[in-house]
């Protein structure tokens, strides 16, 4: 598609270079007056031309930075234009790209075509829409809500304007989790399990956002992460298996730029097409999703959870993804370590054996069971045998050594923050419930997941019967100041709570709260 | 409400100024590494504190502009705090204004309360919400649709958080357009006529977005505009009338904001409210809204117009305004002229009985005549008396004398552009139809409205007999090269339909359009 000139006024203007880099692709800065002269208002579109280049951006205005004359222009465009200070370049008003008609339509409540939804992911991803814009597509999507259609051709788009991994390996199998426990060290044991029954699983993951801790970054405490597509795929090809950070694979980019609009807004509409653009983007066959529930997590009924899962299953076979979920509880913590060192280190301890963590097994086991059985095998055996026998844990060291790591690592190499805070059950009783949202702010306090070696380590979950001045829990950081931080955090609200299990009352509602901050 | 921080970490950063002015009051910019390490993300909130003095920002992250340390601030901080190159100021992380929370409850369809609304305003005129929250809330207001109850809230919350005219005077009314005709000087006129007649109108007007020309832009022609509300009070008590440039006054506003968000979307959620709240603010009692109905318009059938009047009169009556609404012919320009000058020049000489311009006069007559019979007046004939005795004439001169014009201007005083260019018919007929949207388009090619002496001159409107050769119309321009470019625009489309009465099939519709920009 060329570039249309609306043509009504063209300027030559002296470059300006602003020397910053917006995010938003290419942004140009002029004077109110040549605004009004070419007939562009902020956020209007205009071409920026120098001999044969001629690039569109989207236009912002200024009374003062930006004098009469001149175009202010962010780094990006500097660079594509090879321009300098004073430059003269030829400037005039451009239309606004197509894909704004379709994400006018779907404001306007308009169920979009493929082709539509194509034309607007492409521009998201080239920096040809502005923020507003964008905005406007993913807030609509959320009021009117997507459904298998839109999710598919959605998923569809992200995955065709994406890199991709081609492998050719026979059966390729994933693993998601939709997130919101603490502590979820599942992919660390499942990714070695599947691998050592033979079959590939080339999984990437994410980094922490509000959590302490994503996959990535307990991975990270192992072994390197930052692999590029092609390294991945010598790793998978030698192993069967990779755990690596998909952040920079640009396997699904718009999703990144989707991503930024959603998290201030507390929004998620294209929780489904994130997920299954990058799965099919890896070449995954078969795919289990876990989505946790409870309290905390971002699935709060089970009721939910079911109507989500068929979505997915329905959206699965759309793509040629042949899907299942499972449904797990989400109510607490999974294990008792929460922040990247804790975790890899219990992760590690399981997987050899060392220590037996009933939920995180009863977990990876039978997530990895539902994959294998998925492909026709009998999972509830293989995995118990490669658990067992040790050839899960060897795996894992064949991964760690491929992606760059210490292949004999021990539990006991893997530091801890070195200040600990002990915190005491003040009465006798049972843990009755455990705020999953404030451990990760905790820890995070404590310095989780820049700091490695900070977190939490529990000692009680739910139903355990507790006594008055034992250890409920010890919070560690790498620096004082921050475990100072994380006392302050602590003392800000209830994290673990202690009480007898006849109360019945959770919570009294007296009035409405004016300011009630969400953690959904 | 103080400052709320969340206070997992704090920095001590040292300031780089970039030198930038984004229009959105505070943004801050950390490399990411930092952000990372204050747990926030890109358009989160910081708190920047230097001694007793601290902001709150929004977030922008960086990979290289800002390197690790510093802190990247726009103009509106480093005058706020008095920043310099280095300076050391402290940064942690900041809550979200608690007007985020209304935003998320409306992104999920709820109904707001006035509190709610008002919250969400007063954040928006102090900077505090980001592009991407206030671009949520519009679109969804947009999606869900306002209903009177949030309009009414919206206009209040509006008002509130503006300035206010204040004046005492017995029966203040008001008269505005929600717009789409191209070359309506109806106010130029009836401001003068019902100022003539002893009563007040304190009249604000805009200048073009898109058109070829706003009534501020026309009355710009004959007396300055931009006054601010000091100089419109004496103005007004002096002569009962005015025609200022709303834009400086400050009477909503939010509404600007709004308006930047609304133009690149083509949406327009808000009508109501923005127009309200500055009626309020002027002190409005009696208002006149002009719905002009047709191709091209905003408002395109009858039966829409008449519920959006049915709206405005219900809103009115909530606020202590008394409405009413006149449906307008909009299919065509008003008049015979588009363009500030010309314009101009033809309401002079309406007002001085040296030219009859039927349609005009009808509009402004009967506009005007509503009006006086809302306050009890036998309307008809006191506007025909100050018509025809030449007071309403004498009223303008007393108005452009106020504000600061020449009140003694004749019709051949105003300069209109030097270049122009006869268009012809090209056969024989009747003139179906007139693009008015092409027309604003031609004019604004030929320079309108920042050259004042550019536009159009037609000689035919619809209905009208054309004889092959005839001149249709003339485009005017002050620049030569801008006579060009509109000569350009012009063969690009048809403008104005010569036909056959009997010809019965407006437009073949064949197949889908994939790109078909919008007019509306």
């Amino acid at each position: 598609m060329g570039i249309v000139r609306v043509g009504v006024a063209y300027m030559k203007l002296k470059v300006t270079v602003l020397g910053i880099n917006a995010g938003d692709k290419s942004i140009v800065v002029l004077n109110d007056e040549d605004a009004e002269e070419l007939g562009v208002r902020s956020l209007g579109r205009v071409s920026v031309s120098l001999g044969k280049k001629e690039l569109v951006a989207v236009l912002n205005t200024s009374k003062h930075v930006v004098k009469k004359g001149f175009v202010g222009v962010f780094d990006e465009l500097v660079e594509e234009l090879n321009l300098k200070e004073n430059t003269l370049v030829n400037v005039t008003a451009a239309e606004f790209p197509s894909s704004i008609q379709y994400i006018k339509s779907k404001i306007n409540g308009r169920k979009l075509k493929y082709e539509e939804i194509l034309e607007i992911v492409k521009d998201v991803v080239a920096g040809r829409l502005s923020r507003v814009e964008i905005t406007a597509f993913v807030t609509s999507l959320h009021n009117f809500g997507i459904d298998v259609d839109e999710a598919a051709r959605l998923s569809r788009a992200m995955y065709e304007t994406g890199e991709r991994l081609n492998l050719n390996n026979a059966y390729i199998v994933d693993k998601h989790s939709i997130g919101g426990v603490p502590g979820d060290k599942t992919t660390l044991l499942l990714v070695p399990i599947i691998a050592a029954c033979g079959v590939t699983i080339p999984k990437t993951s994410s980094r922490a956002i509000t959590s302490a801790g994503g996959t990535a970054d307990r991975a990270e405490v192992l072994m390197p992460v930052n692999l590029n597509l092609d390294e991945m795929r010598l790793v998978v090809k030698k192993t069967n298996g990779c755990i690596v950070w998909g952040g920079t694979l640009k396997l699904a980019p718009a999703d990144d730029i989707f991503i930024q609009i959603e998290y201030p807004l507390s929004i998620d509409p294209m929780l489904m097409p994130s997920i299954m653009s990058k799965k099919k983007a890896v070449g995954a066959e078969y795919l289990i999703i876990d989505i946790p529930c409870g309290r905390g997590t971002k699935v709060k009924t089970i009721g939910e959870a079911d109507t989500l899962a068929k979505d997915f299953i329905e959206l699965g076979s759309r793509m040629g993804i042949n899907v299942q979920c499972a449904i797990t509880y989400g109510e607490q913590p999974l294990g008792y370590t929460i922040g990247p060192a804790l975790e890899a280190k219990e992760a590690l301890e399981v997987i050899m054996r060392k220590k037996n963590v009933p939920d995180v097994l009863d977990k990876v086991r039978n997530l990895s069971r539902m994959l294998l059985e998925m492909i026709g095998k009998d999972g509830k055996n293989m995995v118990d045998k490669v658990f067992k026998s040790g050839e899960a844990e060897k795996k894992l060291r064949e991964i760690i050594f491929e992606q760059g790591g210490d292949s004999e690592i021990k539990p006991e190499d893997i530091e801890i923050g070195k200040y600990g805070m002990d915190i005491h059950a003040e009465r006798n009783g049972h843990v009755i419930w455990i705020n999953n949202h404030r451990i990760a702010i905790i820890a995070r306090a404590a310095g989780a997941p820049k700091d490695k070696g900070a977190g939490i380590q529990l000692y009680k979950k739910i139903g355990d019967s507790v006594e008055r001045g034992k250890r409920l829990f010890t919070i560690y950081a790498e620096k004082a100041g921050k475990l100072k931080r994380a006392k302050q955090v602590l003392e800000e609200e209830e994290v673990i709570y202690v009480g007898d299990r006849r109360e019945m009352v959770a919570y009294e509602v007296k009035k409405t709260s004016d300011v009630k901050p969400s953690n959904s």
